[in-house]
């Protein structure tokens, strides 16, 4: 650990102590209090995400960059990419085990400790970006996982979001869901349980194995983020069939999480810096997410992506088979039970909304596109 | 004015000065640098917004409770709603002319000065909130607005997003461009300039008029925001149909407008802390809305709102209008052309991207909704 806290490492003084040594004297009493006005302290990171991916891994560097300026240097967090001090998936035990003070991660790695972390993250058929957002910071979303949290010894804020990810590159188009039977499909931990359900045969390869395997096809797809991410990886060459949407993450708000002590200790103006930090790298990396998928879409298209989209029988089969594994978790995890419960009451008035007001716009605006009007 | 920006009121002191005189004296040199550290700044804030406008008023108060809590207390901003130092349309001037250092308001109150101001905010036709988000803070969109602004000597962040406002309350169904001529339209001024071009008749009334004009039939429409906020008027009892989509406010960007010597003159990570307490208050008001606009709307429905939504005729002569406005007022002002065409040129893309990724999601979620399945 190293943790720095290092009050009154810089010389203070203001008129009141010019006048001399009385003044500093009578002033002295009151240091401890006065001095931790901006103590200088600093904390490492551990991320979950390579330099690779842009969007996700520039997010943390846009939170401690932002804490840095708004502190005048005095808080800083140093940020590790996933590997320089633990592995990706281990970033949330890291900061439990105390070994850093911070993560940048995604909840859902952890569902295995207990498939609650999962929901605040994403889990299929949630609900999507503007739905996630209004749950977090208006339907009492990030104060509900937090009492999770807290359970974990955890403070968690979120920090990004990609938007409605892709369902990934496949060698074969896939129409049905018999289509899905016995595919080798590299994909997250939580969706491929769900997808395990249709027949799916969920992989586990490290990044570097993914390409050589898709083009023996031993691998016969891969999902990963979005085309901002994606098209580093080359995958159009070797599976061109590119699916959306990725129903397992309709938009996966990924964390900033901290020790519960070690925040609880800042002063209340460090936390209420560090909460509107995450709350702006929050919006950050949805920004950078949507300003760039479309340009890079159109690459991939390019270089040969085949655009499909998932038929509505495998949908409806997909939504079918995560409904019956909820029910089973919410019988077995309290909290799960607790968060998804929480969204699931919002869900059906978000969408009927959505259709009423936001989507007549959309739609028209997407009509007047397709027309080559705008 | 009433900037107070009284350095050193506090007392502050180190382990460096309790040695006595000497020290004081020698650290007395590097006084005016370090007394700055966390001066005490107070601040007026005029808005746009009545206290009735919960969403769009309480988003100004939660920034100056962020910004208070960041700063422990020394840099404040007073919140003031709309008539309380000016009127709700006067409050960029009032920071314009140096009476109060802050307003939150919507660039679109002074297009009257300049189209310019209205792009930055919503125009009709423009992008919706994933498109405006990402324009503002990935494609370089706050940075443009703010070159345009600093000619009136503003600096501005976002502070706010309605999403996709309703397009009001009318007393008879519109199903025609013909329906629109001589419609006495209560409408905004950017709004009712491109409506006016079909035949709407646009109309300033003071709030308290507006009821017994409908109810008297002297006025055949009235739009404001979305349910949320509209259902506090009652205008569903004269005016029962309730259209959507405000095709002229696809997701209004509210800002918080700083006198730009003012903001200038805080120390750097006053600047920064403010930065990112306007970014908070962005978030927080869209998560407002769009977590209380689906309740009120079912509410509304309950007290006899009719809901219908604007047809292709009507939309596409609207939309033919917006268009010949815009290439006049590119021809004479140089920032409106600068700007909307920096939006135009991300528009298309966005709404392809958007229709095959994000929509994907969405269309299925919303079948799911019809279907009574979430």
């Amino acid at each position: 650990m190293k943790t720095t806290n290092q009050f009154g490492r810089r010389a203070f003084l203001t008129r009141a102590t010019v006048g001399g040594a009385t003044a500093a004297a009578g002033a002295a009493l009151a240091a401890p209090a006065i001095a931790q006005e901006m103590p200088e302290i600093t904390w490492r990171m551990t991320t979950s995400f390579p330099k690779s991916t842009e969007a996700l891994h520039n997010t943390g560097i846009y939170l401690t960059n932002a804490l840095a300026e708004a502190t005048d240097g005095k808080f800083r967090i140093q940020h590790f990419a996933a590997g320089e001090i633990v592995g990706g998936l281990q970033a949330a035990d890291a900061v439990m085990e105390g070994t850093v003070e911070a993560a940048h991660t995604v909840g859902y790695y952890y569902w295995g400790k207990d498939p609650a972390w999962a929901v605040g993250s994403a889990i299929p058929f949630s609900l999507n970006y503007r739905g996630m957002n209004a749950w977090n910071y208006a339907g009492g979303g990030v104060d509900l996982y937090n009492e999770f949290l807290a359970g974990h010894g955890l403070v968690g804020f979120p920090g990004g979001n990609t938007g409605v990810q892709m369902g990934g590159w496949y060698r074969k188009e896939i129409n049905t869901v018999d289509d899905l039977k016995g595919l080798k499909f590299r994909v997250g931990g939580f969706a491929g349980y769900v997808l395990e359900r249709l027949g799916v045969v969920p992989q586990q390869l490290a990044g570097g194995d993914i390409y050589p395997a898709l083009e023996k096809g031993t691998l016969d797809a891969v999902e990963f983020t979005g085309p901002f991410d994606d098209e580093k990886l080359g995958f159009v060459k070797v599976a061109p069939y590119y699916y959306s949407p990725g129903f397992w993450e309709g938009a996966p708000t990924v964390h900033f999480f901290f020790s519960k002590e070690k925040f609880e200790a800042l002063p209340k103006h460090y936390q209420a810096i560090l909460r509107n930090c995450c709350r702006a790298a929050d919006q950050e990396m949805l920004a950078i997410y949507d300003w760039n998928n479309p340009k890079a879409l159109m690459r991939l298209v390019q270089e040969g992506a085949q655009l499909r989209t998932f038929s509505p029988e495998i949908m409806s089969a997909a939504f079918d088979a995560a409904n019956e594994i909820y029910a089973e978790m919410a019988e077995k995890h309290e909290w799960f039970k607790k968060l998804w419960e929480s969204i699931t009451a919002f869900r059906s008035e978000h969408y009927t909304y959505t259709q009423l007001v936001d989507f007549q716009y959309d739609y028209y605006m997407m009509q007047l596109n397709g027309q080559k009007r705008l």
